[in-house]
């Protein structure tokens, strides 16, 4: 979970993802490679001149659509769990500046909230 | 998660969620004390003219608040997991009828896409 929290701030790196989430490059190393086994990072070789091979851990269309889960699991606990603990979440869109966060809409736009009923089961007009 | 997602289609009835999610009375029972322990379904009584006191489980926040989360879930699984399987989804909003789904927006209400680079860390104007 944390260390797709740092993919989806823009973290590549081997030793990035070890620094940032805060753990040893051994942690580091099975937990990245779990996550592409899962198919949810992708690892890529690169050189820095002078430089042996280093590897970096780029997001995948499966792990970049696990976004609003991830981010809304943090968004959750941040609010229910843990308020203003490491759960919180840290990110903002980078057009404008805006925390960015999970939510549920339809696909005209709409957010949907339960409180007011606003969603039912089954596709236009139609009862499962 | 089949519980939840039931609640998020409405079902408050004890017999129902057993009904529609395709579980035994026995295992419906564990599952849905096991979720209003976590906080996310409230048990409440009911009476119907002449029957015996039953019980409905109703969303708390901590469990509204969780549905971007497990709708996300549902969605991801049936496109990288299981296209087209169980895990599909099955709600739309009840004001348009448009299939709802779970995304990432910020504040300003605009989608946040990680392909573009949309999102990076920290408020605004600021680096962590």
């Amino acid at each position: 979970m944390l260390i797709m929290r740092e993919a989806y701030y823009g973290t590549t790196r081997f030793d990035d993802f070890a620094d940032r989430v805060g753990i040893t490059e051994a942690v580091a190393a099975v937990r990245l490679r779990e996550l592409a086994e899962a198919g949810l990072l992708e690892r890529w070789p690169y050189q820095e001149p002078g430089q042996r091979t280093r590897f970096e851990y780029r997001l995948t269309d499966r792990g970049r659509d696990l976004m609003p889960v991830v981010l809304g699991l943090f968004e959750w606990g941040a609010k229910h769990v843990l308020p203003g603990g490491r759960a919180s979440l840290d990110l903002s869109h980078a057009d404008c500046g805006a925390p960015v966060h999970a939510e549920v809409r339809c696909a005209d736009g709409h957010e949907v909230r339960l409180d007011e009923r606003g969603a039912s089961q089954g596709p236009r007009g139609s009862a499962t």
